[in-house]
Formats: C-alpha cells, structure tokens, sequence
C-alpha cells in the first residue's frame, strides 16, 4: 500500500562522544523514508529543500521507491540545518544551532498522485504544516501517524490539539507525553492523550525501549541492548518509519500487528545508532533486518509454565 | 529446598510525593524474605535487631514459614534505622538519615541447620559480613546470588571483588553496574562483570526494567507500566526475593527458568511498589501472582511471524 511521508529533508552538524561529523544529510523525513522504504514501495515524499543539497541523496531515495514529487526545491535558498551535542550518556542532547532556511515559509503542496495514498506519516513540524497535509487528502488514509515534540506544545498547542484529532497514531517520546498530558505516570499520561484525538499512542523511551497504548491494552517493546551506540540522531524518525512501513506493507491494523510493527520499529531504530547519521540505513539487507527482529524475539521471549 | 537470606531487618521514614511514613518496618531481609516466603517454605534468615523491634512483624515473619533462629536480638540497642525522601520522578531520592545501631559491629553467626542450606541471597551489607556468611556454609550451596552497592565499591571495592569470586549470581541496579565496571554501556559492564566471577548477573532498571545475563545470552523483563507507584522503597529487594525464591522452589537453574526467576522478581517487585513500605507484601495470594506475572506475559508477548 501507498505511503506518504511529510518531514525535514536537511543537513545536521552531529558530535558525540565517539565522534564529529559536519554537514551530513539528516531530516527526520529522509530517516522516515528510507527505514519505511525496506517494507514498502512506492513512498509518497512531501518535503522542501534548497539547491544545496546532494544529487546522490536524492539518487539514493530514489533508487529506494522514494517517490521525489512532492519534494520542493528552493532555488538559491538552503536547506534547513541542525547543529547538536551529545552528553557521555547519549540519551540527552544540546542543539547548538537551528537556522530554519527554507522551512520558515514551507507550504506543503501534495501532488495528485499523493492524495489517496493509504497510510501517512507526519514527521515533526509545525502543527501548520501536517494540517495542511491532511486537508489535502481526497480519501480518508486507512492510518495517519505523526510526530512532534515540545516546542510545538509550547507554542502552539491549541492548534496541535486540533491536528490530533484528525490522525489515528501518535508517536512521542516519554518527555513530549508528560508535557502533552501534564502526568509523570506514563499509564495516566496515555489514558488523557487517547481522549485528545488518536486510537493509538506510541511513547518511545529511547534506550528503555517502546509502548504502545491501544484501548485498554499495553505493549512493551525493548530496544537492543547494545554495546555501543554512535549516533543516536534519527532513531525516533527511524522507529517511526520501521513501524509505518511495516503496517503499509501488510495493510493490516489489528493490535497483533501493531505490536510486530513496534517491533520491527524498534529493529530499524537499532540499525540506525550503529553508524553516524543516516548512514546504516542505506546499506541493508531483508536477511540481517529478520535477524535483529529474531534478537527481540531471544531477548524477551520467556514461558511463563502458568 | 531451603533458602537462606541475609540484610538487614530494620525501621525507615519514608517520604514519598503520595505520602510519609514514620518508622515503618522496613530493611533489605524482611523484603527479600517476604517476597520468597510465597515460593519456598524453609527461609533461614540471617540478621540483627534491637530490642525495639516489633514483636508483630517477627510473628508475621515466623507465619510466612521464615525460621527466625539466625536473628540476633540485641538487648538494650536500637534496630538500623534509614531515613529517605523521593523526588517527584519516584527514581531517584535523598537519604535524610542512616543510623547503623546495632549493624555497626553484626557478626553474622548461622544456625547448625542453616549452613546446609540449598541457596543463598546476601542482601546488600558489609562485603565482609557476606563473606563471613559464605565462609561458615558447610555444604556449597546451589546458587549464590548477593546485592551490593556503590557505597561498598567506595570504600571496600577489594574485599567486594574477593566475595564476587565466591557467588554465582549479582543483582545490582544500571549505575551500581556502571561504577563497578567503568562501562557506560550495560553490555560493556556486563561483560565485564561476569569476568568477575559470577556466571549470572541481573541488572535492575527501575520503572525500565531489569536484565538478565549469562554467558552470550541476555534476558529483559519489563517493569509493568503502572499508573500509580506508591513507595519504591524495597523494589529492589523485593525482586531480589522473589527472583531468588523461585529458584529455590523449583531448584532448576536453567537459562530459561532463569529467565521466568525474573519475572516472578518483576511481578512481585510490582506489588510491593503499590502501596507503603511491607504493606502489600503481607497480603498476596497465589492467584494475585499468577495474575500479575500474565501481565507480564502480556506485555511482552508477540509472534514476529519470520
């Protein structure tokens, strides 16, 4: 099935402990799509970019399936940039700069092709722009996931509640869903947000793995415990894009499936923070991808012998 | 098969964001062995009192099949005494108060008919009165497991390594992990502490978690996500007890019964956080803990479909 994805397309400065790298592709929509792109083809990219970006990315996505319509190129305009630091624990991060460049007046224009795609991905941006998206739809998507973070909660929060009442999934971290719902408890903080629009709700705990909240039901995926982690940028992305692919892959949205979908997420997530920026995920293979998924299923499977 | 259990019987004030308890019992043993008092009958239990200690709960001890003849009573001296205040987040907490009272010179003396006993759960004391316990067994035990912490790492790190050589089995938590290896990363230090000496280590995570290593193979247990957690106070312990005592109850040291050891610590772990201090220790049954560990099952459980 058809699957549209709507995020940053862009450069990232990257240093952790282990290393530095400058001027790297990054973007959360270019992590989403090229996880999403080892399950499904035909990828219905939305994104902008200026005219500094690399042709053998573009080449890359799409050699993927990565259809590259819906992507606006600036002329004489530059890509939107991040610059970060990891802390020695990997898990938090300072941004050392953020220059917006094209993304400050992006208005998402969906080709025809993209307006009855069957699943949709909303990468983090303005709750603006993913409404945009979604009104441009001429058939009701069978899913609509997204992202965001705590800035937009900050800044505009009344017009992201009016966002999730249009989608069917949320995927945040454990921080965004204590602000989103004011409640430290993770239970109570999916309790409120389910009543706020989406029937499901990721909430990714980075290293501490995944949960996904559906009606009165809670799964709990782990993340690989591994021995070292490069670069964790574009893991949440990666996650996200692991778990929209495999459900556009299958078309199938029972909670089963959901739970194998958190899986395989969470797989794509493990790749990701192996090598610097979005390099892992170009290189691999359908066999080591059911090999890892094998790694989840070693490392929480138990008989309980009730 | 019979278990032997050693820490320390003892009073706490606890202060939690849900409330405050005044000298309520409390102490590693009476955890660990309330928790595998629902498992193996048989508990030899190794500590040290006051004369201040309340009658009751020793009666309450002595019910739950827990053999009392290893419980020095000190007359005219006072049982140790902990003090502590959660932070709002329930993970991490001050300690207000320590008085060591009768722990400052304990000379752990086993019974006769303890050091024969199947196995044997240190809880966290003096590296030193672990070994004195170790060195009096008679017959080497099944499993050793013990607990420790950073404080002993700060000051009896060498003595602390010797008794390591001497058990089977660590139960410590993710930062008392990373402090005893240098690693930053739990693989890294597990593999490093099973160079140590023992053959099992478990590291405990908190509301993350807990895993469990040996040889290449590692297990994760969940945490059970809760909407409410009272008093973290004993978690710890508490794991460590029921962990322990199923083991014990089924006398298999298998990985993957192992593996169901851990469960049962997460699922009695999870009770014991649901209400103050010993409280909701006292008052289980075997269903309840059935009930809880298919929470787990549940949790956990998918069918990747490979």
């Amino acid at each position: 099935m058809s699957l549209l994805t709507v995020g940053t397309v862009a450069f990232d400065d990257i240093e952790t402990p282990l290393g530095k790298a400058d001027k790297i592709v990054g973007g959360a929509c270019t992590y989403i799509s090229l996880a999403a792109s080892y399950f499904v083809d035909g990828i219905n990219l939305v994104s902008v970019i200026g005219d500094d970006f690399p042709q053998d990315t573009l080449d890359l996505l799409a050699s993927k399936g990565v259809n590259l319509e819906g992507l606006q190129v600036k002329h004489g305009e530059k890509s939107f940039f991040w610059a970060g630091r990891y802390h020695a624990d990997m898990n938090s991060r300072d941004t050392l700069d953020t220059q917006l460049n094209v993304l400050a007046d992006f208005d998402p224009v969906l080709p025809e092709s993209y307006k009855t795609s069957d699943f949709v991905m909303l990468g983090n941006l303005t709750p603006d722009v993913q409404m945009r998206v979604i009104e441009q739809m001429e058939t009701r998507p069978r899913l609509i996931a997204m992202d965001t973070m705590n800035f937009w909660m900050n800044i505009a929060m009344e017009r992201l509640l009016e966002v999730l009442k249009k989608i069917d999934c949320l995927i945040i971290n454990d921080e965004e869903a204590r602000q989103l719902s004011g409640e430290h408890s993770l239970v109570k903080a999916a309790n409120k947000i389910l009543e706020m629009g989406p029937k499901y709700l990721v909430i990714k705990k980075g290293e501490h793995g995944a949960l996904l909240f559906y009606d009165e039901n809670i799964f709990f995926a782990p993340a690989l415990p591994l021995a070292e982690v490069f670069d964790p940028t574009g893991a949440g992305d990666t996650f996200a894009g692991g778990f929209i692919g495999y459900l556009a892959k299958s078309g199938d949205l029972s909670f089963e499936n959901m739970k194998r979908a958190v899986i395989f997420g969470s797989a794509m997530a493990s790749f990701c923070v192996e090598k610097f920026g979005i390099e892992r995920l170009t290189e691999l293979t359908p066999l080591e991808i059911k090999q890892r998924v094998s790694k989840f299923v070693d490392l929480v499977n138990f008989d309980a012998q009730l």
